[in-house]
């Protein structure tokens, strides 16, 4: 087959709005038992059978009375009232029939003799009697149609007789995983695999929106097999989603497919990520081909498959969350499409921070750590950093707002801190973004982080960390944390093959190096160190491959493709490579003065002045924690 | 045994802390499927166990080159190269392995003979690679513990290598519902029988808030059955919730079958409703016991069952969302419990409306209308009407945004035009309040409400509604949208066995009549016959026993517990009375003329107006739609 290039661009409202109009309608009611309808949604709206109590019912513990045989009586006066004729013992619930018509509390009344009771006060017609129908009144409606229901919609419906409901049906939806190089999870993972995970997304959305999920094996881009897969599929369900490989040329077998053998209704939007999106009919039934990159795949769902299946279960439309947030850098998108970018979110100092997240279609760690979505129009090429921008919130903005916001140098450990306050408290949370440790010195100047992870070394003085605060956060009123003293060094393949002793190796021409990103604290270390040995950068192989971190440096070395790195202790061991200590540093963290007053700081620094912490690094390594928690 | 009189009127949040205290730890950890852990709460950090991609891969299909032989590629100077030794074909997600370290686009290459490429632009090194652990690195923390997994997690999880999860068990809550005179749903409903409902709603609340519900069949009260259901349900469960019957003496088994082979922690609360709670342990199991009244024993439920599953549960504390509110009538409370009144809340006008609900416990309905709850702490003797209160959300601020407050009389149709509007539009609810009209009139005064259905007659004209809005209403701009005619009359059991041919016979004194509350306009029209006819309301046995709505004086009726009321065609119908005509009347809509303008409004209008309507009215008899939806 030829390949393709996407025909349609059409705008992503647009689109819906064609989809919906050709595929929305909705499914078939059915009649449930009413204990087993939680979460389902009413399809018609549902009138009490029998009012609740169904009988006048005494309210207390006591005797029922004729209320007009009690008008007389008063102190000075009392009445008595004899078993039988006059009055009856009941207990709270008992039924109160005729002649009767109040009940006197036990506690009023006063024995007066076998069968006689004696009262001081007159009861009024209906006292201490709940009503037939106090509750609910036979025929009354309990919930209207469209309605979600909930535990308390239960007791009143089986307490109004109901105990069958129309629901609308949970639409089936058939989710296809395709692509040759996918395997299952815990299959044994070979060069050029890529564990299949968009499908088990999809099946955990679907059942958030209501639906009904049945996922497929794998498919291999095989025209007759996807043609066998399809075909099954649609007529198993109501609504089906086929994911293509990431791999090319699949995407086109299944608008093949759809055009064939039944309507293709469209093939590309103007959406970033998700372009490739295909919509079509097979037998009258919705079929949605999703690109294979995750956040693409959980793009196009997002926006077509979660309308779909909503439309069809009856769930009533939710506005989504959008609230008004400063961006802290600045973001540029073309003018052709509409481009979902994922965003963290920080309450810094009462203001909202928007931070872009990994923009790459296949992170799928952008959605895991994502607080919320901005859209970018197709008539705006972005954002300029501190532009007011409006965010779909994905979280509940009070756990936004119960986070720490750390922007600066990454490190290991701050993974292991945010769980342990996490566990502590589950209210707070540390969120950290890598960026180094001068991008977290300016995130701190511009009010867009709590405090920032920093290891700079100043030349002069050969001190950490305070001349950088002192110069260029001058104007803030600064604390400095103490974090850890780590030590740095040469990471190298394991039984280092090409016998590397020091920096120095770097300018043999035979090494292959692999670099972090410009304002890294590391990266600033490397720099001095090739100064110090006379080194040119431009005479490295792989000086210009920047990594943000020291796992992915690692990452990049035991998988072959670079030979040496500098790095902490702790990601070599992680990566079982080989290490070469240069030097100890301290890993502080830099925090305006004000911060150290709130209860989620406090619990940071508890966490990171714990034994248990001391003891989690002690068993890594690398890590020195002699001043740990010790404010400057 | 002895009637116990409580003992404890401890306070609640003591309470809840003194049983959390004891009560309140973490379950054990289990390993399950990732596939399977949608919802679930992880005990422990997960960290990947391989990168993701976990080789370096093209991000385009195109040619994998070695970048070094591309660097002086220009127009002016193109470089050829040769297939093998300098380039090969790749595609989307192909593995790129050494020597290469570059991918071009298949669109910026020219073929130049057999296995020979021309270029005309140097590839820059690692370009369109992605490289490994662009997604994920190994060994990074994916997600940390006590966090809820979502689809999105999910797919990170599988992606990094993770097939096995270790997340906290669900606590198993065993639910005993006790009672002689609670019956199953379905079952013969005699007299005295209530519908065992609670144990329902506690099933559903044990799910949402992330147990595993187990309940077991009604327990008549009896001390050997009740002694053994509870043996066997601490056996069974984690936690145990005994619903006590609504009938006095039940609570005490609870509390001394606990004492006798437990704790008891407390019996007895300062809540309202509430106040019977009882908190206990069994063999180291914590043991809750629950009033029978579904109101009390849902607040008791969510105060210490909530607390405690989610505890065990490792499910986050979430602050609950509270709103400021103006109370828009007095609320009376002692200073001796903590009451929880359920709130209708409106938004009128921009201020959000409180409006309490029926606040007795036995009135599930106040839990189903409940928007949210207010809290009167034990201090407090209540609220003013005007007063601004803090309530606790139940529903989503937007569902109340969307929400049409229509308070004053009580007509079925509003049932039904409520659906219809919500069928049409999910977005949009109408609420309505049965106050009467003149309670409606100042609502709208009082801007409370959106709309009043009234249909009140002025004597001397002779005319509904008008003459009203015009005394009470003159300072606001209002209009009136013509509802329906509608037939009132006299109700009376079915065959009329008493023999009533008017609202004269209420003086012959064998009569028990039901009335309507003051300010309703089928009261005005009852005095107003009364009047004319020469009757004197202090001989009318029964006057004083008022109901709120037209269904509730059709239920006394039927019940036999009167013999004769005031009231609409339509309720009389549906309690298959006998009805004798007195005349039509005008049931119409009094709105601020502003408000004509909101969408859902529009949309009422349009409802009204509708031929669904007018049929569906036309079907159930007694209205007349001549005019219905014209604005005056």
């Amino acid at each position: 087959m030829d390949r393709n290039l996407y025909l349609d661009n059409m705008d992503v409202d647009e689109a819906l709005k064609l989809f919906l109009n050709r595929a929305g309608q909705k499914l078939e009611a059915e009649e449930i038992p009413v204990a087993e309808s939680l979460g389902r949604v009413t399809a018609e709206p549902v009138f009490a059978v029998y009012s609740s109590p169904n009988f006048n019912a005494s309210a207390m513990d006591g005797i029922a009375v004729k209320a007009r045989d009690t008008f007389e009586a008063s102190e000075v006066n009392p009445v008595i009232l004899e078993k039988g004729g006059h009055y009856e013992y009941v207990d709270t619930g008992d039924p109160i029939a005729e002649p009767y018509d109040a009940v006197i509390m036990i506690e009023d009344i006063v024995e007066a003799g076998e069968d006689k009771v004696k009262i001081i006060s007159p009861a009024f017609p209906w006292q201490h009697i709940r009503p037939i129908g106090e509750d609910i009144v036979a025929n009354e409606m309990i919930i209207p149609s469209y309605h979600v229901i909930r535990p308390v919609d239960i007791g009143a419906l089986l307490s109004g007789g109901i105990t069958n409901i129309m629901v609308y049906k949970k639409p089936k939806v058939g989710i296809i995983p395709t692509g040759t190089e996918i395997i299952e999870p815990g299959e044994e993972l070979r060069l050029g695999n890529i564990i299949e995970s968009n499908s088990r997304i999809f099946e955990g959305l679907v059942v958030e929106y209501g639906g009904e999920p049945k996922r497929y094996a794998p498919v291999p881009d095989d025209y007759d097999k996807l043609k066998a897969a399809l075909k099954n599929a649609t007529a198993e369900n109501d609504i089906v989603v086929i994911n293509a490989g990431s791999s090319a040329g699949s995407e086109d077998y299944t608008a093949e497919l759809i055009r064939e053998f039944g309507e293709l209704i469209l093939h590309g939007i103007a959406a970033k990520p998700g372009k490739p999106a295909i919509l079509g009919l097979i037998d009258g039934k919705p079929v949605i081909g999703v690109p294979g990159y995750p956040v693409s795949a959980w793009v196009v769902f997002e926006i077509f498959a979660k309308a779909l299946i909503k439309n069809w279960a009856g769930r009533p439309e939710k506005k989504e969350t959008v609230l008004e947030a400063v961006l802290s850098k600045r973001l540029v998108s073309s003018l052709k499409n509409r481009e979902y970018v994922r965003i963290k979110l920080g309450k810094v100092n009462g203001n909202l921070i928007a931070t872009p997240l990994n923009r790459g279609a296949g992170v799928t760690m952008s959605l895991v750590r994502a607080d919320g979505i901005l859209e970018i129009p197709r008539t705006s090429e972005g954002f300029e950093a501190g532009e007011k921008v409006r965010v779909n919130l994905l979280k509940d903005l009070e756990d936004i707002e119960n986070t720490i916001v750390s922007i600066g140098s990454h490190d290991l450990i701050m993974d292991i801190a945010a769980n342990m306050m996490h566990r502590r408290n589950s209210t707070y949370n540390l969120s950290s973004a890598h960026v180094g440790s001068m991008g977290g010195i300016m995130a701190i100047r511009r009010g867009e982080a709590h405090m920032a992870p920093i290891h700079l070394l100043d030349e002069k003085t050969g001190i950490y960390n305070i001349e950088y605060i002192k110069k260029y956060l001058s104007n803030l009123d600064m604390a400095l944390i103490k974090g850890v003293k780590r030590v740095q060094g040469i990471m190298t393949r394991k039984g280092n093959p090409k016998g590397i002793t020091g920096i120095e190796d770097l300018s043999r021409g035979d090494i292959q190096f692999v670099n972090r990103q410009k304002g890294a604290g590391t990266r600033i270390l490397a720099d001095y160190l090739l100064k110090k040995a006379g080194i040119d950068p431009n005479e490295i192989h792989g000086y210009e491959r920047e990594m943000t971190t020291h796992m992915a440096v690692a990452a990049a070395i035991a998988s072959g493709t670079a030979d040496m790195g500098v790095g902490v202790y702790s990601a070599a061991k992680a990566m079982e490579l080989d290490f070469i200590p240069i030097g100890e540093e301290d890993y502080d963290f830099a925090i305006p003065r004000a911060f150290l007053e709130l209860d989620m700081i406090k619990l940071f620094i508890e966490v990171i002045t714990s034994q248990e912490f001391k003891d989690c690094l002690r068993d890594m390594g690398g890590y020195g924690t002699e001043n740990t928690g010790e404010i400057i």
